[in-house]
């Protein structure tokens, strides 16, 4: 690979390193897996879709597997790869999930240990991958309907939150429902219901529209992950269930062993958004 | 209960029957815990979801999870009861999976071993309950939008054919989508694709419109499972994915120990077909 190493992250280099990149998932993903893309993949490959990435333990995956079922709206299935396997087969043939995300995070009794650029080291057979879907995906269809995405104006995290919506448990996994927030047009709101209804697998429907203190949301102005998006005059705070929600509720269980993506750093699939669309 | 035990096979004397039953789905559940009631489900509590039933031990529990993730078409999982557990907590408070279905079928080895009208004597505390939608929700919502289901007129079963479409395999599961057939009037054809659209959980679109051959079906009056039923003039089949092959897969896979429905014999769960559409 030719491509000089890229890991600027303001926005504005990112979008001038973009345009340098190839925009094919493949190409992307081999450029990631031989170190020349090591940062968020926010922007890559338009039209396909990124996921979150959860590793566990097979005697821990029933679980989990089960925990995704019972709360598809933070939990949303992509692709499940069994243990002793590394490839995504029915989303992403030929790719090696050890690999070919740009950063990882390795915990261990549900404390983060390390951050890496491949987890080749540590990786084990009895490890199962569980890809969910992401924002992303909705966002873009929101955008293409002509609905502005404040925080990615304002080139900043969405404010994400814990909510007082106990997910449902499954085994070893409970906790919080967490939520992320986008403010939209009042004239827009319905729009946005119906856009993001159509990509259950990416979270879906909001879970609630305009009332934060109705989600036990003390004060949108003090996210619990994220950024500040401020919400202005004319503007409704719309809230999806959010990708975190999975990390947060397994790291929760301390696990003895678990991998995650690092934050924006996902894994970019050959499926389309389009794929996932409903209707 | 005073209600007098209902066996009669016939729609007629069924039909007849229904109408001295209660409509609420936990007095139905109570007068089939209590022998009252041990024949077809079909008609029984409208407006309810009524689901599939497969029982398996806890270390084919996985392996059978992940085959319902990656088949949501033919497998589209309701709730799954954990092992120690007895109660569909999430769609049935209060009921026990074990006796509040009017017929079981017991398998060993994947051959049918008896039809049984509870499991109380062959139950065991590692089996874990998987409860799937049914093609009753999404009959509902089409006659309701007035399209006839002929063999429901006709007092026989729909058509089910074994399909050239492979499933996607999981661990010791795999083998053919098995289809149901429902002939359409070609000018609602649109409309029963609406229609079932709304209904992912149970089945959904259709996976097939018009031509048999395209799944491999030879015959189309030679149906693998259920009756003949006839397609007129004017008429199109068109195939959906039937819950029949969750319980093919799962025999085919000859599990030391598994519980079924009787086929038509259904649980009744509390939550409604509504509760699963869509939009």
């Amino acid at each position: 690979m030719g491509t000089a190493r890229i890991s600027k992250n303001t926005r504005a280099g990112l979008m001038m390193a973009i345009n340098t990149l190839p925009s094919s998932p493949t190409e992307l993903r081999n450029l990631i897996r031989n170190d020349g893309y090591n940062t968020i993949t926010a922007g890559l490959a338009p039209g396909y879709v990124q996921t979150n990435l959860v590793i566990l333990p097979r005697d821990l995956a029933f679980d989990f597997l089960l925990f995704c079922q019972r709360n598809p709206k933070p939990c949303p299935l992509i692709e499940v790869i069994e243990s002793g396997n590394i490839e995504p087969k029915l989303t992403a043939p030929g790719a090696d999930i050890r690999t070919d995300l740009p950063k990882y995070r390795v915990y261990r009794d549900g404390v983060l240990d390390k951050e890496v650029e491949n987890v080749l080291e540590v990786w084990r057979d009895d490890l199962v991958s569980f890809l969910l879907g992401c924002s992303f995906t909705f966002e873009s269809a929101l955008m293409s309907s002509g609905i502005e995405m404040r925080h990615i104006e304002n080139a900043t995290n969405v404010s994400m939150y814990i909510t007082n919506k106990e997910t449902i448990p499954a085994g070893k996994f409970s906790g919080p429902t967490v939520v992320s927030m986008r403010p939209i047009k009042q004239e827009k709101v319905v729009k946005a219901v119906q856009v993001t209804s159509r990509f259950p697998n990416t979270h879906g429907a909001p879970l609630h529209i305009g009332n934060p203190a109705s989600l036990g949301i003390k004060d949108i102005e003090q996210p619990d992950y994220g950024d500040i998006v401020p919400v202005k005059d004319g503007e409704v705070p719309v809230f999806w269930a959010c990708g975190v929600t999975p990390q947060a509720v397994a790291a929760q269980s301390k696990p003895p062993f678990m991998i995650t993506h690092s934050p924006g750093h996902m894994f970019i699939t050959d499926i389309r958004d389009e794929d996932l669309a409903l209707l």
